[in-house]
């Protein structure tokens, strides 16, 4: 894809298509993730591709819900990854909480791309100008010392079967608050059924 | 992605993305083209996954059309291929009109192996069960006489710039009647300057 004009009135459109298709040919993202991003263009051309005011109380109450929980964790598949995963991050940083690759697709080699992408993002993350009322080493610190789970594989999430059930014993496993941007109606279920608070 | 029973309630649309996701690792869709097609999946989600009354109607509208322009012709492009391919072959019989690849991101790789996928299309509707009113012999001779153009490359659409003009000076630039399954605006709005109907 050339350069999109800062005119061009869907650039943010076509930036996110291009960072998909180019983690698509790099094996990061499921066969079936293009397809998945394209249903959410759709109802983002309904919705007017502009964030409503109820999602704006949406997103302060979710931040509000991980800064109360115990142990929060967020959830990352390859798209999210790919969109927001320097967001997730500094998400992370501020709340004080682990993020965790949890795919529904499963393979070691996703699962290893994804993690050495977030570890990438970490880094970069870390050197960028911190938010307000964080100094330049406590920032680069707090981002260094956000978790990136998932790969360690040891947790279980009960009531799912096969590769799903697969998570981190100290990230979904033991969380009371998980974030997921994206989210599957039966991986949703059972994290519900066992008593946690999921944000989507 | 394995077997899906019959029983399940979304299986062609499974099938669908199937038969996409093994087409893009074959090189021929482009690379947005799985995002295209989702989009198309939420908009048949909201309108219930079925067939309206309307959608009926324009269908009936759009074979009586075609059957009474001059030089009808059906433009495909990869998903169109992908998806229909044998339908519109199967149209264009007994129409007796062209198919045109004509694809909006053209390469020369990828006209040959849209080219040659309608050519085994093709072979293989010309032995299917032919429609109520022809016999075997002469559904095998009408479909085989099909005509698969666009790889010519010989004609231009004027009004447009670039890989986008380009056309075959037998098909779309000779037509009256352009039955194109997907359209970008643009090519639309030049086809309809130049006098065709264009019907979508």
């Amino acid at each position: 894809m050339g350069e999109i004009p800062d005119s061009h009135p869907r650039k943010a459109s076509l930036l996110a298509r291009a960072k998909l298709t180019e983690a698509a040919s790099q094996g990061l993202l499921a066969e079936s993730a293009l397809i998945a991003h394209g249903r959410g263009e759709a109802f983002d051309y309904l919705l007017g591709e502009k964030t409503s005011k109820s999602a704006s109380l949406a997103i302060r109450e979710t931040a509000a819900r991980l800064l109360n929980a115990e142990r929060p964790v967020i959830s990352l598949n390859g798209n999210t990854t790919v969109l927001a995963g320097e967001q997730a991050v500094m998400a992370a940083a501020i709340i004080g909480c682990p993020v965790e690759v949890n795919i529904y697709y499963r393979t070691p080699e996703r699962m290893e791309k994804l993690t050495s992408t977030l570890e990438e993002i970490r880094n970069k993350v870390s050197r960028m100008t911190p938010p307000t009322g964080w100094n330049d080493a406590h920032w680069h610190d707090t981002v260094n010392s956000v978790e990136i789970l998932g790969a360690d594989a040891d947790g279980r999430i009960e009531g799912l079967e096969g590769p799903r059930a697969i998570c981190s014993s100290r990230g979904i496993e033991a969380a009371d608050a998980v974030l997921v941007p994206l989210e599957d109606g039966d991986r949703c279920e059972a994290l519900v059924a066992l008593g946690k608070q999921v944000l989507v």
